[in-house]
């Protein structure tokens, strides 16, 4: 329940005492309204972190001098400082493989209005979503990925990227492993859903592999994506029961479900900006 | 999470600018450092609710001068404040009958550190659990009830709590209904476990309504007490899953898990002071 | 698990001893190979139920013979049987008004091979739905329904539904009424989505009264439709925790997805003839 | 649900057409009533799985005569056959190291009559839960193991479990490593709970590993015991949502309660004889 002409801090650093008040003060003093603030300290490693947000209506501070404080800020606190606006709508860019169900929920929900993100576009390996992508008017480019011109592939995707102003990525269901070069232009910016309850069942045919391990518990799980392969920090995951009864066909079909929703729920999160990632954690603001 | 020597403030009042600002930085100015805080702000009837929670040890206010705070804002904001000192541990009156898997569930949790609660006496209207409290080494006193000395018994068992300087209360399976009289002794103090998922199936009976109605969840509800039955404030709901294999038995045996779970959460969370109650309403800060 | 060319039949009657034996023989005898069995005897009203599942590869039996010998054990045993072929693929008819969340995921999933169902029309008493119907190719009727025009409506609908040789009717979040005269036409073979954990919250705004009680869970429920309102055999149900956090719009946000599961499933269930209604309640073979 | 006086077959073989017949045909003979029957082929290994269950009252024939029948057909049919009878309880001996509340949760449920086993002894190599044990009136018998007295103190705890005619085993947080030569003593019949969603977290401090990991889900696994460390057959899962505010501290104590449902849910099965174990997986008859 935040209304639309907000500003949000995404702040993470060293704990220090006092800074809530800091920082909501600040705020206070520019007759900014605070509409939702979420705060956690990790007792371990002493990190700070605090997700503000508040009404911009009667906030008296220019942005160009808000962002002057805030920097400041980082240098003073050794703080780490993202500042959103709710009314600018991150842009979306989606990558499919074969599988259409997660990329056909996701553009479902935006219709129905529940993901405030744009789609500029999306890519794929295949031509299969086209069709799909047509109907709901958002532009289609096919990069097909061979072994021998992945090089060449992912800087095609990139100038796509680049050329629609993604703000983020999302693997939906997309087959082909990113490179490192490529993860990094989007740190903790790509949202990839790995068809398990990871940690279990990293890697290929998680639902083959959770068939024969017997499990009673099958789910899925959207991370981040980093160089290490299913490894990035996890924002959210969606369990579903099995029995003996379910074959594999099964478990695919009961995962499909729980891969859209840890899927979607991720998106609208990280679009809300309610997610701080820190070491290959994340730290979520619901 | 949050250290022991740590105070803690709930605060409900109408919304205003500012709040968390002036509270923050209240505790800021004299030395003390914020380890936990909550707060929402109710957009329908904008009631302004808050927890926060901060550590005494640096914390340079006398609690008499504190106190004097809190007089103050109370008048000025229309502040409803209450304060708490995670050193005092809250104690509690179990009142129960004949069923005792909440009671015994409740005395194994505090057994195992996971309640931080004094458990100074058990009232029961019959002699069944008068074993399970003697292991626990806890007072059992039977208060026998009867249509005609619902009044007397009553006035006796309110004397048992106060002469134990009971906190809070609660109905582990107490299947006698509790006059407004008494309910206004523990405002919001008293926790009640209905063995259904309200308001599904209100008054006696809930597993056999469940079965008679073919539903394929049953759920349990821990609430507070209010003059109007089952109807209180709810502060946590359990659910599980049945099919038509289960009969009323098996529905009041999963029901037990739901019914433990659900209470001993509650208790949990009571007993931290993580649960705001307004409007027939909780506001839990987790 | 099953193979496509199997027939399924559906019995129920009262209990007596050497049912499972006298069928599994029966089947046996003709060179059935039985591929499932679920059986269950209601303990209260002593009511036998089972579906049964065979191939017919190899089965020596003519259908006409078959339902022969039915027709004989119906008078025999007093047994309601029903005689399913999986190769005919139940047609299923989708009723729908203004939200078409649940309509779309179930076009979604039967694109997806997930429902064994045919879909040969859509009817709603709104346009908004025109669209997603063309993408998959299916007829869509309006029919708009008026207070004054209500009988005609239905009439009209049901000229339809029996045009396309209706097998079976889903109320995807439609928000007419029907008559009971209407609901006569397809005893147990119209299913509603309801938008709350029934029974709790029947008739309308079923979210609105969740957010106002302040329940800690809220649900969706499938169900046959019968005359009284929304009171039929419950199919499946699903929930959802929610919090203070979540006003209405959230609640009706994530209902969305109780909703479109618990209807899908009811879907899939019901053309997989895994469903026997008796006494107002359902036995669900899985 | 079912009645006392029953016998359970528990039966797993090659597929072959007309088993079930053969099966319920035989106890119907023999003027049987089959209170439930559950079956299930295995579509891979073509394995049939079978538990049938029915009501000695009116059976014909002498549980001698009875056993020759199943040797027969075990030759026949290549059959692993199991027979039981409900009114025979099964003998549960309970191995236990420090943590008590699995233990205590398993006695307190007996004690209300949920698991129709007997508790003849526990067995511990630490002196903490005596009290518990003598409360529950169960003999209480401490075999300390070191490194270099294992296998005297596992030749120990076998002599006490065969003296007191221990039918099945329990590990409820047994923190030592059995040995391939004692769990050849009780194939599938000792059950492990380990307090991590397995696959995931096998070995020592999982809930350190859940919590350095991020996970959203923490879990806990009942499973028989082999001789590959936390590998066994999965008998039963319990997961619970955790979040960036719950410590390792918190990831225990929510845990314990998943470890609790899921150890005790798998006594329940096991004691009624619903579960069938082949290829290191569990086939549940609930």
């Amino acid at each position: 329940m935040t209304s639309a002409n907000t500003a949000i801090l995404q702040i993470i650093c060293p704990d220090q005492a006092g800074l809530v008040a800091k920082i909501a003060d600040f705020i206070h003093q520019h007759q900014g309204n605070i509409v939702d603030l979420g705060q956690h300290t990790d007792p371990v490693s002493k990190t700070f972190l605090m997700r503000i947000e508040w009404e911009l209506k009667s906030f008296k501070l220019k942005k160009s001098d808000l962002k002057k404080y805030l920097k400041t800020w980082e240098k003073q606190y050794q703080m780490d400082i993202k500042l959103f606006f709710r009314s600018q709508k991150l842009k979306l860019g989606i990558l499919v493989s074969k599988y259409p169900h997660c990329l056909e929920d996701l553009l479902m929900r935006q219709s129905l209005g529940e993901l405030s993100v744009k789609i500029p576009v999306i890519i794929s390996n295949h031509p299969d979503s086209s069709k799909v992508a047509k109907y709901y008017g958002i532009p289609y480019q096919q990069v097909s990925v061979e072994e021998k011109n992945k090089v060449q592939a992912e800087a095609k995707i990139l100038k796509i990227l680049k050329k629609h102003q993604v703000d983020f990525v999302v693997l939906a269901r997309y087959m082909q492993i990113l490179s490192q070069d490529f993860i990094a232009h989007y740190p903790n910016q790509i949202i990839n859903i790995h068809h398990s309850f990871l940690p279990a069942f990293k890697g290929g045919k998680p639902y083959h592999q959770a068939y024969s391990r017997g499990v009673k518990i099958i789910g899925a799980t959207s991370h981040y994506v980093t160089a290490e392969l299913d490894n990035g920090p996890i924002i959210e995951q969606r369990v579903a029961r099995v029995s003996h009864r379910h074959g594999v066909e099964d478990l695919i079909r009961l995962g499909r479900d729980q891969e859209r929703l840890a899927l979607a729920e991720a998106v609208r999160l990280h679009s809300e900006h309610r997610i701080l990632a820190y070491e290959n954690k994340t730290v979520v603001f619901e």
